[in-house]
């Protein structure tokens, strides 16, 4: 058996931005498979009570992630953080897109978004931002109408509901074959190699 | 100028255990001294709206960092964990005895209480739990009997008020010289080389 890991993201989580710039390379060395699986976040804070991103819900803890964000970019070698204003932006149009297209372009869809997001500020919610980078995309013109179809928002709900029926409360996680659950972009390497010893007991 | 670094701990705090097993090695390997700053992390949750810690608050949290810690604990080498009943654990008299001692003494009693909380289930609230640990500890006994002392109580209190006003709002926290702040175990790392960076620039 192929060693396999989900990827779970949220496109408005600056973490998550992280991990899908370095996945591929870390699970890819370790010979481990990545599935990426785009969820919301809003629907599992809300019913933790918050509204908004518990970095705005808890200051002192925001500021520290905005820090600590500038200082992961430049050990990683990323281009400067550019603040999208509102944080968090909406991520549903953006999730319905990356679950309309096809796995293999999964991975260059979301980091293009990121990128927009936090490197140029630019406004995922909407449609024309979207359209601008699925041009680029194989097959990307097709995603973007796919976005309302029942199908799509259906599959979407469903990531999100199985997100949470796995005991995700946060982003990004990772789970492997077994249903290990590993959250945060620092618990990557962990789970890369637990998905291995699982393949290769 | 010798590189230092201060070490925010909290005695319920899980990560603060795991953080206190290994940061003389990390920190000692790169030159850096370590200064072991107890704290209660009760006043800035209560700041936050919070009356038990929030991995009681957000149960979907809790669950995950008591696996994590397990695998954190195997990774490290360390005992089998056991949770303490409650937790967390009352840290008042434990934050109080560390602030008696002498710097020098700080880190193996405060092992020493982490260990028994962690480790063995021992409830550290208990006066008689830590006279036990003290009693290993030179001049233990003195730092018992301190711990009613007024001015072991408003340097602990300082200590808490200074943690909140650097911006700390969980723990293990650290800061370097310069006041840079970093949050969690899994930014140790980090944290000494960049203390390091500002010794030798």
């Amino acid at each position: 058996m192929k060693p396999s890991l989900t990827f779970w993201y949220e496109f408005a989580s600056t973490y998550s931005w992280l991990a899908a710039e370095r996945i591929e390379a870390i699970a890819g060395a370790a010979g481990v498979g990545v599935r990426w699986r785009a969820f919301l976040l809003g629907p599992i804070f809300a019913a933790q009570g918050w509204t908004t991103s518990p970095f705005n819900v808890f200051p002192a803890k925001g500021r520290n992630m905005w820090r600590d964000l500038e200082r992961q970019c430049e050990l990683m070698g990323l281009p400067k953080v550019v603040r999208p204003d509102p944080f968090p932006q909406n991520s549903l149009l953006a999730a319905r897109a990356a679950t309309a297209l096809a796995d293999a372009l999964r991975p260059n869809f979301s980091r293009a978004v990121y990128r927009a997001q936090f490197t140029e500020g630019r406004p995922i919610a909407d449609r024309r931002v979207l359209a601008a980078i699925l041009s680029d995309i194989p097959d990307g013109e097709h995603a973007l109408a796919a976005t309302d179809a029942p199908a799509t928002k259906a599959a979407l709900r469903a990531a999100t509901d199985e997100a949470q029926s796995r005991g995700i409360f946060g982003a990004p996680s990772f789970t492997t074959a077994s249903g290990e659950l590993f959250w945060g972009n620092d618990r990557m390497e962990q789970a890369v190699a637990w998905a291995r010893r699982e393949a290769h007991p």
